[in-house]
């Protein structure tokens, strides 16, 4: 069952596209799923992958187009026409359809919703973009089934059978009043062991979760993740049934949350893969480095400044890269479960408590690692009083490290700034500036240079 | 309907527990759902959480126990008699009732199944127990909706609505042949829309996705998200149907992972929150920073070793702690980069390939960087010879850090080691030793010291 992209499949696929031979590919391809379809789209060059959405059947081709990666995607549609480009939206699912159009430029937006047939689809599109775009009413999809609290069991299925064709997955049967106002759900399961003359007030649970279209995706997927949810009905401001939001697109969406927040704290800008080219990965990775090369500079100019130590306490300069990974090390850590606990939304409390637990924290790392420095001087015959400057010093940079990785996610946070840009290089960065001044200057008072 | 837990509201339960008031907290926490009975869960102590256990219905109970934390889970299950958890697990999937009877002790394990009433259910959980914990078998739950291929659509109907009974949601109907092997699918739309007369052969979908019980669970979860799966069926060795899984645990199996992933990366290690205790969040981040310590260690060692450049190039050691931040920063990039790639299973191509382009990439970055280190050196008035060594070393370091970076997690994942571990701490330790090695030796071949 399990599709891998073999070199000579591919190879056999690029030398027909070559040829032009159209009914041997369309023979080759014809029982593959359109997610293996995809992976084949992104193997080949963007004249290839065009010229094979437009041979094989929109049905396939228009799924295919939204699995492949957004560049890829991106070159196949300014070579279709307009005209091409409406055929694949009718295959689409509204939510699909209106990302595909979202993604033209206004001009070509127009042509291509001029192009399309099905009116109700263009209507649906026009709707959809009007929405902001982290908001359930961007997430959501036109399709759904829906009945009326006056319907019977048998005219509920009746109709449903003429709405599920527009549909390609039942999840729940929504409840509206006449209205259109969402008033409850249907299970399948309640509707396939209720007698057909039951009414559906009758049987409806009037119990639904829902969102509205100005909801945050984030929200969305919390709400979903914690109640289980396959489907999700969201409603307008007047409570009106508008659409609803699948778990596989909420899939999507928290594992491209993770990947961004995990490439944030590598210290990588933008969404990119190990194949993207050597100029994407730069601008992705570049900026980052060169904060880094600043924090770096920056340390430099605060060791000359303790320049005189030099003479008597040469050692202090061998341990300041242990004191820059420490900080950074304890800074990330901090961060890391900030944010994450942020995204989770548990970060509960009042802020003065998370700055005692932390303090204990950063204290009890600090003394053990403290201890090990004590203990390492001992062994090599370090003066005793430079290894306690050292130890305590390196102390109250962790502390102070701990502090900035918490405080400074959670300020940002309150900010409405994505706390996620605080992990990584910029607190690692910052933490060494800090934590080398610190180190440096506790040193001095201790030991006086 | 957004529920909010409120300290008030969790002072009033507290309250209530005390004086052991049931029937008023039965009233005052009838209508919730079970996510939120366990958000309040989480939030009491043990015995009063185990109290408010024994108190609800066994229906909110035992899916609430499967939404709260393990530890909070685990200390709950300690206070509760095998008959209790028995009366539990009768109302759980056979998924949940299997995890929690894996987490007891083989002697308690025993007592708890043979209180079991439902003796299907006892044979369910014995069977699901015996197969590897990151597997579909582990994973998967024994209720499904099964029909023969030989029945017609009205007594599928039938027959589906006993079913159904036992299963919370159907997903898919799974259709075996006379020996229970799995032989296709049919949509709920097409039985839907299909004459009451018709045969589940004429109308079945004989192509279906699934997995062996042997599957392992990152696999599952790749599949289930590329064919945008909201369950998919599991065989055993010889294609019969024994169970399936749903998405929803899928969606928690991939937020777990993402959350490893991220905490690896951070240097934590367990799976910890922001809530817990000091204690559990010090053993989750001390061996890291104990590891960051002994590298730190090394680094005053190799210094140490390039002592005689104190006096005529004291700036040297003015710039280590830039030197590991771009080794450490350049490393993680990289690592994160690959282990991203792995998990997303498009690392592709010969590794010489991979090496020509990290190479490439690190010298793009490495010569920007180097130019910007030159630039400072001019303004600050720095010795030409010794900015360009600086740049030249930089540059190096920072090749063999990307190439460290990119193949210590490649070689990793070969040898079936989770590359997870070789970023964050890690990655960032070991290039630093590297990194101030290799800056000091060749700034001393260059300066001649």
């Amino acid at each position: 069952m399990q599709f891998q992209l073999t070199t000579d499949f591919l190879n056999t696929i690029e030398q027909l596209i070559s040829v032009q031979d159209g009914s041997a590919l369309r023979e080759l391809l014809h029982d593959y799923h359109f997610a293996d379809i995809a992976e084949i789209l992104e193997e080949l060059d963007s004249d290839e992958a065009t010229y094979l959405i437009k041979l094989l059947e929109s049905e396939i081709t228009s799924e295919a187009l939204m699995e492949v990666d957004d560049d890829v995607r991106e070159k196949i549609l300014d070579r279709l026409s307009p005209q091409e480009i409406a055929d694949e939206l009718q295959e689409m699912d509204t939510d699909d359809a209106a990302d595909v159009v979202a993604e033209l430029d206004d001009e070509r937006q127009q042509e291509v919703i001029g192009q399309l047939e099905d009116e109700t689809l263009a209507a649906d599109i026009v709707e959809l973009l009007k929405y902001d775009e982290d908001t359930a009413g961007a997430l959501m999809a036109k399709e759904l089934v829906r009945v009326k609290e006056t319907w019977t069991v048998a005219g509920c299925v009746r109709e449903m059978r003429r709405q599920a064709k527009n549909v390609t997955r039942v999840h729940s049967i929504y409840v509206t009043n006449k209205q259109g106002q969402l008033t409850g759900r249907l299970s399948l399961k309640d509707l396939l062991t209720a007698s057909e003359g039951a009414h559906i007030s009758d049987i409806f649970i009037p119990k639904v979760d829902y969102v509205t279209v100005h909801t945050d995706n984030e929200e969305v997927a919390r709400i979903m993740q914690k109640y289980d949810l396959e489907a999700i009905p969201v409603v307008d401001e007047n409570g009106i049934l508008v659409g609803r939001i699948t778990i596989d697109d909420i899939v999507d969406f928290i594992k491209e949350e993770a990947d961004k927040d995990y490439q944030m704290a590598a210290g990588i800008s933008q969404d990119v893969e190990a194949d993207d080219s050597v100029w994407q990965l730069t601008r992705a990775r570049l900026p980052w480095l060169v904060l880094g090369l600043f924090g770096g500079l920056g340390s430099v100019y605060i060791m000359q400044g303790f320049e005189e130590a030099l003479e008597k306490f040469p050692i202090l300069f061998f341990f300041t890269p242990l004191i820059a990974a420490m900080a950074g090390n304890v800074g990330v850590q901090s961060s890391a479960i900030i944010v994450q606990g942020l995204a989770n939304d548990n970060v509960k409390g009042s802020l003065f408590n998370r700055l005692l637990k932390e303090v204990g924290l950063a204290l009890i790392n600090g003394t053990a690692l403290g201890l090990l420095v004590i203990l390492f001087g001992f062994i090599v015959g370090q003066e005793q009083l430079v290894s306690v400057t050292i130890a305590v010093s390196m102390l109250s940079v962790i502390i102070v490290a701990a502090l900035v990785g918490t405080f400074v996610p959670i300020i940002l946070d309150k900010r409405g700034i994505d706390p996620a840009i605080a992990t990584g290089p910029f607190i690692t960065t910052s933490n060494d500036i800090f934590g080398i001044f610190l180190f440096f200057y506790i040193s001095k008072i201790v030991l006086g240079f």
